[in-house]
């Protein structure tokens, strides 16, 4: 599987000049960022923005072993059994008009099949987006070039998609939202040959990759899948779509998926170690938070988490989802609370949640949360703690570097609620991310998030 | 209650005119909003800002039926006292410090319940932030000034919220991230006279109030409360904090609150036609849904949906969350089917949910999406519509105003989710806001929002 994340060489068949055509979108990507040759193929030019072009995939120099297929489905079949001949290890179809599009598509498909069997050549696609690489800055995809400006954020997070239109849309949500960034995006379309299987093997190996989160309508092998899965100590986040007797419908005319009993499917992952999510941000919120925190030492209790607020209110309804997700309050030890008694009123004993508004009146927003964050921490009745913040009007100069830092050094985990000013908000999300903090526009799918890191059972 | 949300004349005990107080923060939104004559209180100015200062409240002239008090808890009860004495029908009490905060707090409290009692003046508050009228323009509380420039934005949702610090972190949110615009923002606090059933019996009978959402940590007098509710058609949504036995302790510590236990309160809620929410944002996306849709004709079988999408994998994952909340996707009429087929390649069979991809690929943005909506808006087996957008990149120019207006003309509502560019992103939440139309960033809040919309039984 390496030379479709690290070929020597690429030949983009169905290169094209015209900047509103994908196979102009892809060549653009490739200049972008792929190090190694790039060959254009397309017998109708001679060249495309300076690189030569080649009339078919059998003219191309070494070294290459990759091609990216951009043609119209009619054409692909003669294309990849050019590949073949031409000696290449595999071919990223891109193309759609396939399974997905009735009978002529499948015979099309059923022909890849074929082909694949008969030469060896793997076939990622047909159907799909391709790569996306964060980490080694590479686009191998069609994917609107503008990606490279709105910030193509590396994370330890690595996605496999079942959709194409969702991995691009997704991708350039998350990344310019702040929310995480990203290792490998991999959009697999209808899996002639490269399945969620091979992709899952080989990110499990992968050192760039911290976590995997996969949206899959189908699993093609269910056996080998859980295999993997069960055998593997990176935390792995499954959407599965279709679940649904109409969704299942749908499936099976987007990537002619057949998708699947929904409870066999949910008791089979869980068994496996797998997290599964219900929608897709939640299955990006699971990723990130677990690539930050996927090996907590977890006590023989359930966690004991600290809440550091600044309204009463919100501390309440964390209370509430802290006990719902199987988590309970830290009692505070009277270390802890001395130091905190010290930067609030007389009035106000200090309990957890502990509401700071009223020290943050007294001290100031800094000494207040300063001294919070170190009572918390070294208090070895709490295993976390969960910061809630808001940005703009009265909130500290958070150090979130440092807060990290101690955090990870004590094996004490952090988690945050954010409101905020729409545009504070967001460099804070920005900031946070990069700070390695997971941060979460909504209480309940933070303490979902941290139940999941928490209380995982595996890689310890 | 008509002299709390439209009083003749203000006056402020505690008035200050250093920018860091809070004081000074009410002072400043009243001069910004308030049109009728505003009196600030403070023996030591005589004058704050140009306005003439009283040493008491005993000393401000006519008219004047409002007053708001912020001085130290201690030197509040002789401040309410001359409010009674000098005739006033209402007092704001924003200082904090009272049963909140151990014994000596709850002795004063006891004391404004017996000023209540003895003279008639009512009391809001105490420990609260006052009231923001995002529609009549008034600011009483001290909530930033800031307020005013990052964006007053009216709507039709009336916010009631047991929690100080939270209403004013929560508007600013809402408000900037356009997610949606406010009527009455009332942050109650502990509740010694006025309380959620005098406001919810307020805003029932607003004009300006469409929907009423609210958090509170207690209900004081459950019997008037599902009385209310039950006798009203606008919707009403509640979040119920310290339902867990750490959060019922936290809401006493918080403002006095004994929150009752969790099952009975749901199930009187769910009785008296009340829409639950368990968090914040969850409240907000519920009563901006039903603020819009307040009055949906259900027809006499589960409400059947029109999903058009970017994504065939969103499609899919939107119809797993639409079987799950008990609607359905509806079977497209053969008019539909035979419009939309004509922008959709001939490989590509027309199915709900519409992936429009191919359509966007063949016919550009503006054309597919404009023929689908009128399509689905034209269909009579169609009872609403679930659209998927992407800004930037590959989507159309959506003109939201006119598809507001074709879905309201039509009782035939539209619900959207977004993915896309973080700055695209926002512009177009900020106009689906104005042009109302719900807007989501996930996929099964999307879904639970439009069923709750789509299966209310109240206010046909």
């Amino acid at each position: 599987m390496e030379f479709f994340f690290k070929p020597r060489g690429i030949a983009l068949v169905g290169a094209s000049s015209n900047p509103n055509k994908g196979g102009n979108s892809i060549l653009t990507n490739l200049v972008r960022g792929f190090k190694g040759p790039i060959y254009p193929v397309n017998p109708r030019y001679d060249e495309i923005g300076g690189l030569a072009c080649y009339p078919s995939v059998l003219d191309v120099p070494d070294p290459v072993d990759l091609a990216i297929v951009f043609v119209g489905a009619e054409m692909t079949l003669k294309a990849v059994r050019e590949c073949a001949q031409r000696g290449l290890r595999g071919v990223m179809i891109q193309s759609a008009g396939f399974a997905e599009s009735g009978q002529q598509g499948r015979q099309l498909q059923a022909e890849l099949q074929a082909i694949r069997r008969d030469t060896g050549l793997r076939l990622w696609g047909p159907n799909c987006m391709g790569l996306v690489d964060g980490v080694n800055r590479q686009v191998f995809s069609f994917v609107s070039p503008s990606i490279w400006d709105e910030g193509l954020v590396p994370g330890r997070v690595s996605l496999v998609v079942q959709s194409g239109m969702l991995s691009a849309g997704f991708l350039i949500d998350i990344m310019t939202h702040g929310t995480m960034g990203i290792s490998k995006a991999c959009s697999i379309g209808n899996k002639v040959d490269v399945d969620e299987c091979d992709l899952l093997q080989y990110l499990v190996e992968d050192p760039d990759t911290g976590c995997i989160g996969m949206y899959l309508e189908s699993i093609a092998d269910g056996r080998r899948f859980l295999d993997i899965c069960r055998r593997c100590d990176k935390p792995i986040v499954v959407l599965k779509g279709g679940k649904s007797k109409k969704g299942a419908a749908a499936a099976l005319s987007h990537t002619a998926s057949i998708a699947g009993n929904r409870a066999v499917v949910s008791g089979a992952l869980a068994q496996a170690g797998v997290i599964e999510a219900q929608g897709f941000m939640q299955l990006i919120d699971l990723s990130r938070t677990l690539a930050v925190y996927p090996e907590i030492k977890v006590k023989n209790r359930p966690p004991r988490i600290a809440v550091l607020t600044f309204s009463g209110g919100a501390g309440i309804v964390s209370s509430d989802f802290i006990e719902r997700h199987g988590l309970e309050l830290a009692d505070l030890g009277a270390a802890a609370k001395n130091d905190l008694q010290e930067v609030f009123p007389e009035w106000m004993p200090v309990s957890n949640p502990v509401d700071l508004w009223p020290a943050i009146e007294r001290k100031g927003p800094d000494v207040a949360w300063g001294r919070a964050f170190n009572a918390v921490f070294a208090d070895p009745g709490v295993d976390a703690v969960f910061f809630h913040v808001f940005v703009g009007g009265f909130s500290g100069s958070y150090e979130l570097s440092s807060i990290a830092k101690i955090a990870q050094a004590g094996n004490k985990p952090v988690f945050g609620w954010l409101l905020g000013k729409q545009t504070e908000a967001h460099s804070f999300m920005m900031r946070a991310s990069e700070a390695g903090i997971p941060v979460f526009r909504e209480i309940p799918r933070a303490v979902e998030c941290m139940a999941a890191a928490l209380k995982r059972k595996k890689g310890l």
